[in-house]
């Protein structure tokens, strides 16, 4: 019986491999040797987080924060780099999304049996 | 280069033979066919996730609520299935954990560089 971290660890070297990441650290390499990009992606994260974390604490986001976002938003839309490389995170994260089912799925068929 | 699919479907594969989940599905089936400790589990089970949903939308917890969850923990920790079930959770749940981080580091790795 293989040992389940020597399969987690294959798979780990697989994704490394895969399209997908490699798609992905293209394009993040890309936007982080460019500092004028780099800085402008930055500024949209730092930008996102705040917003975030003001949410989940429940306070208010004032009309001019909002504005700011969107501002940011439109600005790093129109990086071709930068739409990119959140292109392929979506598509990292899709993947990543359904490998999670995939190895879940022994410990959802057993607790769903009874329900 | 292998498909990442079929390589999360080889650990998912082992993850099913594993000792880890036969220890959890054998503690699991033990709880589920005795219908006074099934009853046990279940209301346990339902008095967690009614004060989770409450605390989760910042309603108050009173006292009385409180005290009949620890009667309830109280009962099942005497329970040795259950506790044998909540060990065996914990065992899968940690070995999950771990697997999740070792599928991930290629991505904490490349947004890890560049901060």
């Amino acid at each position: 019986m293989p040992n389940i971290y020597d399969l987690a660890y294959d798979l780990e070297k697989g994704l490394r491999e895969s399209d997908e990441f490699q798609a992905l650290k293209n394009a993040y390499e890309k936007v982080m040797n460019d500092p004028s990009t780099k800085q402008m992606f930055d500024n949209f994260r730092d930008t996102q987080l705040n917003l975030q974390q003001k949410q989940m604490q429940g306070e208010e986001i004032t009309e001019e924060e909002v504005n700011k976002a969107k501002q940011v938003v439109d600005l790093v839309q129109q990086n071709e780099d930068i739409s990119k490389l959140m292109e392929e995170e979506q598509r990292l994260n899709t993947a990543i999304g359904d490998i999670s089912k995939i190895i879940t799925k022994p410990l959802e068929e057993l607790y769903g049996e009874d329900q």
